[in-house]
């Protein structure tokens, strides 16, 4: 039998990353593409991903006809039965179906489904939740990313919108987050919030080596990984801060499912490495109920950068 | 065919109530129990169940061989598979199997699980819930308990822990829980933490009409909708305290779950009517995401004191 392929993507707000597995589920080729931000429409953004398949074919020499599907994660609340993107944050899609379109084109089956809900599938497949059947996945970046493994299932809920605990709120007194509410996980514990609580030591005169790196947004995570290795001072409270809340919040999640594992993964995690999880489990046994605690592991996303595209592979249906 | 009977038992810390059920799924008797609270062995209590079984045979005037099963909800962590009660705070059971020596004795199935798990299960099998896919409930009692429906099936997590809830941190500067943690929904919205409230502001001097119901413990709810009624205005900002939390938490669990309805129930929310549902709705709005808030609902229980009772009704197999 001659071998096939497939393409899976990430496709972020400003970058789209492609790779080709084989048929043993290898990446055999890779391919990273920016992407414009803002004003871009419909058609243009589904043309990127158009360009993006055709170069991925083009340059990893496979043949059109040997690809089995392509499929997908982004950001935004899709319908993944459907190929629906129903919102999207950072993409100008509004109740758009992207899956005719890509079909068409290559006329193969396209599966598309929102990153993180994507991403902590690829754990559960192939990664840190591989053989668990209830997870519970926090992706911390740019925001604050939830997915929901539950007996066996990537849950849901009504109209795709579940997992939405980077805006549980832990302080109703806390800062202000990017959806108008106060004290949500995301204000403490994301990249935003952590380049805010940075930005403001700065504005009260404190020395910080990433002042310019947070200025005028999100600090990338290098940056912050090379600010802890150097010891800078507001760098670390900032990660402590971060991980007193997530500490905080995954024991709200391991009394509200008891799952068997959490999974914490995303671009801040996979470019500091384990300090976030030490820091996190230093405290996590004070915020879970015991009996809870007990049959629940921490660990930290295996996949790295690709469990969005490994979680992509998990969604083609054969 | 002649009519057959199904025995269901709602099991407290202080009362056992019983009912039977005929094939029409009407309440046909009913009988109340009180239980000693403290030092009863397994045996004791296994022996007060078979007491009140036998009684709601003798006083109702069925015969014993038209039982099909008898059901029950009971505190605590409950294997509702094999009917091993792991863990029970207010009864004397740790992993002690019931179902054996409950159905050697009537010779028919005995089945148990946790009583707010099968609260909610009856509010989704014949009360607010019913023909709703994805459930939150929300037990206000002297603790706060929650059960979960999800995909149209009761949701236990790993070993039977799930919807622990009540203990979620709002604030983790709040007031001290009965679990050791600060600012869990149950020190703030549940019998005990209004009751605390409450008794802490009695003791700085001022007056409220429930004083005396909160001096050594929990009031009962009676008590609470009559100083409501009065306008004490302690037990209307106990209230409110507890209903602020229970909508901040709300918006926790919708945000998480994206459900289809949040139920509220337990023998405060019975009592008192409306008030809480009204204060939580008040203020939910400001918790909840507001693109998942536009598919959910927000009920109160429907089948009042028998939710228990109609849940363990449903858990009967045939």
């Amino acid at each position: 039998m001659a071998e096939s392929y497939n393409i899976c993507l990430d496709i972020g707000g400003t970058k789209v990353l492609g790779v080709v597995f084989n048929s043993k589920k290898e990446i055999v080729f890779r391919l990273k593409k920016k992407t414009k931000s803002g004003g871009d429409s419909s058609d243009n953004i589904e043309q990127l991903i158009i360009n993006v398949v055709k170069e991925l074919i083009d340059a990893s020499g496979i043949k059109a006809d040997k690809i089995n599907a392509i499929s997908a994660g982004a950001p935004g609340v899709i319908n993944q039965e459907t190929g629906v993107v129903l919102f999207s944050p950072n993409l100008p899609w509004r109740n758009y179906n992207i899956k005719k379109p890509i079909e068409k084109e290559f006329g193969c089956p396209f599966y598309i489904g929102n990153d993180v809900n994507v991403g902590v599938l690829g754990e559960y497949k192939y990664g840190a939740a591989k053989g668990y059947k209830n997870v519970v996945g926090l992706f911390v970046g740019t925001g604050m990313g939830g997915g929901l493994i539950l007996n066996g299932e990537l849950f849901t809920g009504n109209k795709f919108k579940a997992a939405e605990y980077g805006h549980m709120i832990l302080d109703p007194e806390g800062p202000l987050c990017n959806c108008g509410q106060r004290g949500c996980l995301e204000a403490f514990s994301s990249k935003q919030g952590m380049s805010a609580y940075i930005r403001q030591q700065v504005s009260r005169g404190r020395k910080s080596s990433m002042a310019e790196a947070v200025e005028n947004g999100v600090f990338k995570s290098k940056v912050l990984k090379n600010a802890l290795a150097e010891g800078d001072s507001v760098a670390v409270e900032a990660v402590d801060r971060a991980c007193h809340y997530l500490a905080v919040a995954s024991g709200n999640l391991v009394n509200t499912f008891s799952p068997d594992v959490v999974v914490y993964g995303g671009g801040v995690i996979e470019a500091v490495g384990d300090i976030f999880l030490e820091k996190i489990l230093s405290e996590v046994d004070r915020y879970c109920m015991p009996s809870i605690r007990e049959t629940v592991e921490f660990k930290k996303a295996a996949l790295g950068d690709d469990s969005i595209l490994y979680g992509a592979l998990s969604m083609i249906k054969k």
